[in-house]
């Protein structure tokens, strides 16, 4: 999506290792015009899979999610990271490692909000090595839910969690693909 | 907000000892309708303030909070409660009690996305004793930007936190202010 790449060009910092900056405007402080036109176009990709609801999971998928969500008019869950005296009951888990934070936590979802009777959309910020898409479609599939796409804004290229998961089949669309050339320079790969 | 109060009524679930359950439509699946229409109404409340930015913290506040900040068009800064790699650089933190996790976790905003040329106002899905809004104003007080005013959507009023804020002559909102009666039993109080 040109609108992201440009914007990631004009804004994002990219530095040695891979690791991209968005923080000004996607996962820190979050240009809310921008992320409105990525619900827009989330929508235009998914529009006909009959989604009834967005799962995404804590914290900075969970605003680009809920304005996603206006456009197809579904609601948003979002998997939680800790354990909370408020998520009693029965719930969903599945263990995540984080490279950003360097361990390993447990997402949870309840089950009174992801059913079979669930068509779902996974929505997430960022698709490096897939560890937390992992996390989310172990839920869906411990639910009986029918996972009908994920859409992330930016996924790395260079890392191995896109491939994997189209190679599971899954209907993955991202945003824009970061990669890098052979001199360590950032460039864009198309979205197939 | 009679829209709120209907829909706790209806989904909330009150429990023994002061519990407010509302998972089922604001922080764990989030009911967007609904959410849009509280976007709406703090939009209502504090258009006239000059709100260039509206500050958060993760992780239920962030999906209110962009849904809110299309109302006002400005951008989403969410305070962030880990750690992590990809928040170097000069950041402005504050130590917060949390209630509901029962521990003390550490909050931090960049330098870079919120100065003394901010007009902020403060985003939350609940205010209870407070804690979280205290570390939010210490990190709004060290950036020297100048505090509009606090959008809550559920206050609960049999806790101190609504009282002490409105006494510091902040412009305090909350959408819906519960609170019991002598039995026990969930009432709505007068946000003034």
């Amino acid at each position: 999506m040109k609108l992201l790449e440009e914007r990631i060009v004009k804004d994002g910092i990219f530095k040695e290792g891979g690791i991209l900056k968005v923080d000004s405007f996607l996962n820190h402080c979050m240009d809310i015009d921008l992320i409105s036109e990525l619900g827009k176009e989330f929508h235009r990709l998914f529009a006909d899979c009959g989604i009834n609801k967005i799962l995404t999971i804590e914290a900075s998928g969970i605003g680009i999610a809920c304005i996603a969500a206006q456009y197809f008019n579904v609601p948003v869950v979002f998997a939680k990271k800790v354990q909370s005296k408020n998520l009693d009951g029965e719930v969903y888990t599945s263990t995540v490692h984080s490279y950003t934070h360097d361990k390993e936590y447990v997402i949870r979802v309840s089950k009174k909000f992801l059913t079979e009777n669930d068509r779902v959309l996974i929505i997430d910020d960022f698709l490096a090595k897939g560890k937390a898409i992992f996390g989310l479609l172990d839920i869906i599939r411990q639910s009986g839910a029918t996972l009908c796409g994920a859409g992330i804004c930016i996924e790395k290229g260079f890392q191995e969690g896109g491939r994997i998961i189209r190679e599971m089949g899954i209907n993955l669309h991202s945003l824009a693909i970061v990669d890098m050339d052979a001199d360590g320079n950032m460039i864009f790969k198309e979205d197939h």
